[in-house]
């Protein structure tokens, strides 16, 4: 279900990939999302101008800048979402991207808000386990 | 109203402009929106890389698939957004397009949130029909 | 907080860029955002294919049409809304864009839904003046 934006102009296109499967993986380690609900829309050096500030809140960043933004449906804690934040910095390390080089925000909505093919609403018709 | 954003890498542009075509009709029947609130913004080849699940929730994907996202206000009932997938998916066939490629989400927002130009706020100035 | 995304195709990349900074000084001066949260996605004539009606709502737009659209947490008025849709028609006509060719549109979030860096959620650990 979430679906996932991905801005890094500094990043090679394997070096967005792999921020896209960090993204993901966190996504299933923090949401419980499952593992084969993956949709990801990821914009590299061809993509927009990214304009940063290099200071906000104190953190440093720099031209590695990676925005990270992924709709999903409402139902996640503050924790789940503190979780997901630490485990994804976590994974975009690995990656090969710094922590301090994250912007991450989240947009919800709600179950009626997705169809995933063949024209049915399949969060109404079956709706995921946990959900509200 | 309806902000949309499509991206479909393998859509040549005139199957793009006609998935944006479709997209609106689909609006228009399943939401009422006047037929002249079209705003969207279409991603094909030159767009950024999609990443997704070629099989999540039973459905066969390839490298056809096409993400629509709307944002729109509130106030749709899930009825009408069912109508509004099954209007999109007949309609994108006839565009070209698989009904099993489409990947449609929705995030709502509030009749304060629009500015259709002239640095005005024209949905609180003089809400549209039926709005609340 | 917020971010930014503009798509504004026949906006050379000067131009482009001086529609960012009307859009943070307007955000500055509507909604009370600190000088240095700033984050933008810019697309300019490499990004996007844009449709847009040329006469919804009684306003007459032509191709040098920019969409913005802001991401931002809640807690605004509709009078701050309307201020910033003001501030930024009046800011984009210093920049060289016509006022009747914005079309602007906002999504609201929540205070855990930000991430800026080192895998925190700095907005729960430290709630912005006035936050919600």
């Amino acid at each position: 279900m979430p679906l996932v934006r991905i801005d890094a102009p500094a990043a090679p296109d394997d070096a967005l990939l792999a921020l896209g499967e960090a993204v993901h993986l966190a996504l299933v380690e923090a949401f419980g999302i499952p593992e084969d609900d993956r949709f990801q829309v990821l914009h590299g050096a061809t993509g927009g101008q990214v304009v940063y500030d290099a200071g906000y809140l104190g953190i440093t960043r720099d031209e590695g800048v990676a925005f990270v933004q992924v709709f999903l449906r409402r139902g996640r804690t503050d924790e789940q979402k503190r979780l997901f934040y630490r485990s994804l910095a976590q994974r975009a390390v690995t990656a090969g991207f710094e922590a301090r080089n994250l912007v991450v925000t989240l947009t919800e909505n709600g179950l009626g808000d997705w169809s995933f093919g063949e024209g049915a609403a399949q969060y109404l018709d079956d709706p995921p386990p946990g959900a509200r």
